[in-house]
């Protein structure tokens, strides 16, 4: 079984729709890279067990992002987001007027808070 | 029957997991504007019929935002880059550098982008 490091992002997104012990298994497989063993110890089920409900998860995971690209789209927006930090840091090291120096804060700041909350 | 403006937003971002039915009925109800008479007529089903798909249409999308939340970040996420699109067209009115305003025309461009995409 390989592990898809995008299963984790889309464990974010769409987790919730799972059911309770198909994210219970795909948390502990990908965000806390328990074995399969450990798994079934904890989920008190046998590892086949374990291996249904993570490929079960999964398919559902990559089925529910294939019909809304919700991931895909923050993803995009989420580098677009990167772009502009940068831009705004570069042009608050450029020669500035007051005026336009505290715009540039007030940008630096809003940029600082949407990269934290993405 | 009253109609929540809300739920056409959710239409466009978890209508894909609807069955084609109560996408479609909702579709025509929020995004039409068609009567319950006119959807019947449509779809070749009662007007109770098309109640039904409405009501479970709409709750399930509710139900769906409840647990993931996604459309209520990207409203959030949507208003801070208008508030970040309003100081860049004001620091584009101040006086600036030709280095700066170079900086500030590649975050105006970005910004647009990311307008037209959300």
């Amino acid at each position: 079984m390989s592990k898809d490091l995008h299963i984790s992002v889309l464990i974010d997104f769409y987790g919730e729709l799972l059911t309770e012990k198909q994210r219970q298994a795909l948390e502990f497989y990908y965000n806390e890279d328990l074995s399969l063993f450990e798994i079934a110890q904890h989920m008190n089920i046998s590892r086949q067990g374990v291996r249904d409900f993570i490929k079960r998860g999964e398919k559902q995971l990559v089925d529910m992002e294939n019909a809304l690209g919700l991931a895909a789209k923050f993803g995009k927006l989420s580098a677009r987001i990167d772009e502009m930090d940068n831009i705004i840091r570069h042009l608050s090291e450029t020669e500035l007027s007051a005026e336009a120096a505290d715009e540039v804060l007030k940008l630096k700041k809003i940029s600082c808070e949407i990269k934290e909350n993405l």
